[in-house]
């Protein structure tokens, strides 16, 4: 129970006019006074000081109604630079961006499995790195990590990958890397779906999930309302052991019948050995049993050989089976389906597709959007680099 | 993109002070200064209004910490009451309840079943009737209703239940019983989610989930950040065709292995027909298989008769998968169980909660409650009661 105070209200109505002018909605004074209904006023004096923060930039006047033609306003996208780094199990990876989210240069350092110090070491190189070739002033730093993560405190409580528990990684950058600019730290999946919302196939859409189908393990981002949803705990979207398949097929976790199980990329390769066994006739059984990765998986696929398409199949009908829970307990207005497991193409999302359809009520079926993740390897360090203009600037 | 007005300041200001009171949490205008960071004067100008209003009354003089004591402030219970029905496919209830959620009366009056006449004059009737026996000024009336609600316009997309299709249900409501308090729809287990959160077991509770499985059929309410998450065309938490049970089992609505079709009370009755047959020594043998009903399995439950019991847990094993998925994706911090299944007692929920914590990460199982509703068949209605506060007052 707290007041409303004038410094809400202030800032406030400063985000209504950068961000009126960010999505250029409005793009003069009185454009902006009337999309915003603020007085005409109070819009001078926040462009007045939006213009001193070097935010906006006065760019010639535009067509006149009558009158003295208005000033038309544009947004500084250089104004300030962002970092978005992403902590995987193989590689730290990161880019640097201007407002827009575009990617002005990246870096990548290996991370050492499993040791704190390793990966947090390959992780301040590459920000080292990035921090060196940015050419403007930092706006903030967005971290993606695996695992749940606390994100107000910027703390990873648990990830399996990187065998972090309990790690201050927001404090730890923020002392060893010497940064004074914010550091936002979140889970790479909620990042995902920020990423591709944002600078993605997501735009202008309220409620949306991702499901991140990878070789390692498999997790949804949830966004309702246009933010990220986090659960009461850090653990929404944790869908990668939610129980799929009853006729219980072996997990790592020591369960069975975990969506991860029979849908992620290292369920494929495992399915793809069994199958190069037993149907000699299939090009999987021209591989060596023991050097399989999900990338050979992939090609048969793409090639046609008729057991790797049906073992794309049936990824795409157990994901659909998650999908289809999704849609009945979220309702989005869209899913996006990423990872590398997204990259078997059409039998896989045919299959995914017509398990949707075949699960879910079609009234609800019928309003939901099914689309592959557009951004690639770069969907998790763009979520970041959003993080920060919303958190910052309040533009997304 | 608007600005935050001086009217929306003013009446976000005086829910506060209301709120403060409504809930004890301060109850003297210095108190509410304090808790409310409001000054004295804009306290003391918006007590003065709610003492006008007749919502709040001076209730006498507090302790003194040294000076004059202060005047303490009550919230009057009285000062309105609320309208709450719910339309149900075998009878359309309601009760008047005080602005404390008490119930002052009930009212029942059976629904034709498909004929939008018959179930919408029962429902009148029965709001006829409350509306007789109501004693104060009414500030609202709440109605509950089964399948895809717009609660924004108070419409009934599609109900299979009562055969409703794009019915105006509040337009209806309004014109055919000549009613000019504000009335309220939405879908009843969103209610019931938002009845157990304001006046049941839901206490203090931002993110919720509430799973109520019927005899009819079972669907999800979801509560997040204190409010009924609707979803994007209001389909949140339509739940009951889920794909759950590999084996396909056939469900009413021509799929196989839905949720409502191995875990809802007429799969139950099924099951128990079939054990009937199946098990002899069974004293489900001794009921007459065309007349059982789900009061016989319960008894049969009740008094530990093996077989029932072992149908009790298997309904609880697939509500509980349910509910993993539920955890998973939500991460709420209560699961709330309500409807007539949730009667088969402990083998039901012993059965329930293990399979929750075999296939939830443990993380998350351990963060989350999960108990029995407890407000029996009131739990419609009396989330129409709260949604007719909240709306009207913003009190809870």
């Amino acid at each position: 129970l707290r007041k409303a105070t004038a410094q809400q209200l202030k800032e406030h109505n400063q985000r209504l006019v950068s961000k009126a002018i960010y999505t250029g909605q409005a793009t003069s004074r009185a454009a902006i006074a009337q999309e915003t209904r603020l007085t005409r006023p109070t819009v001078s004096q926040i462009v007045g000081e939006l213009l001193q923060a070097g935010l906006v930039q006065e760019v010639g006047p535009g067509a006149s109604s009558g009158g003295k033609p208005p000033m038309l306003l544009g947004f500084n996208d250089d104004a300030y630079q962002i970092i978005g780094l992403h902590v995987g199990g193989r590689n730290s990876i990161g880019a640097v961006t201007d407002l827009r989210g575009r990617i002005l240069t990246r870096a990548v350092q290996p991370s050492a499995r499993s040791e704190d110090e390793g990966v947090l070491l390959g992780l301040c190189l590459v920000l080292d790195e990035l921090r060196a070739q940015a050419t403007r002033p930092l706006l903030g730093i967005g971290v993606s990590a695996p695992g749940l993560v606390d994100y107000e405190r910027g703390v990873v409580h648990y990830s399996a990958n990187l065998g972090w528990r309990d790690l201050p990684l927001k404090e730890q950058l923020a002392t060893r890397c010497g940064d004074r600019a914010p550091i936002f730290v979140d889970n790479d999946t909620n990042l995902a779906a920020l990423g591709e919302r944002v600078f993605g196939v997501g735009g202008g859409v309220d409620n949306m999930v991702i499901v991140m189908a990878g070789t390692r393990g498999i997790g949804a981002g949830v966004i309702i309302n246009g933010e990220i949803y986090h659960g009461t705990t850090g653990g929404a979207g944790e869908i990668g052991h939610m129980p799929i398949a009853d006729h219980g097929v072996p997990c790592v976790c020591g369960r069975q019948g975990c969506l991860e199980a029979v849908a992620s990329g290292w369920a494929l390769i495992r399915r793809a050995q069994e199958a190069a066994v037993l149907y000699p006739n299939s090009t999987l059984s021209t591989l060596a049993p023991d050097t399989f990765t999900f990338e050979n998986v992939r090609q048969a696929v793409e090639a046609g050989d008729p057991v790797a398409v049906a073992l794309a199949r049936e990824a795409g009908r157990y994901l659909g089976l998650a999908v289809a829970t999704l849609i009945s307990t979220v309702n989005p207005q869209r899913v996006v389906v990423g990872g590398s497991v997204s990259e078997l193409g059409e039998p896989f999302f045919d299959s995914l597709r017509c398990t949707v359809a075949e699960h879910t009520l079609s009234l609800l079926a019928d309003q939901t959007e099914i689309l592959p993740a557009s951004l690639g390897t770069d969907v998790n360090a763009l979520g970041a680099v959003a993080q920060v203009l919303m958190g910052e600037l309040g533009l997304v």
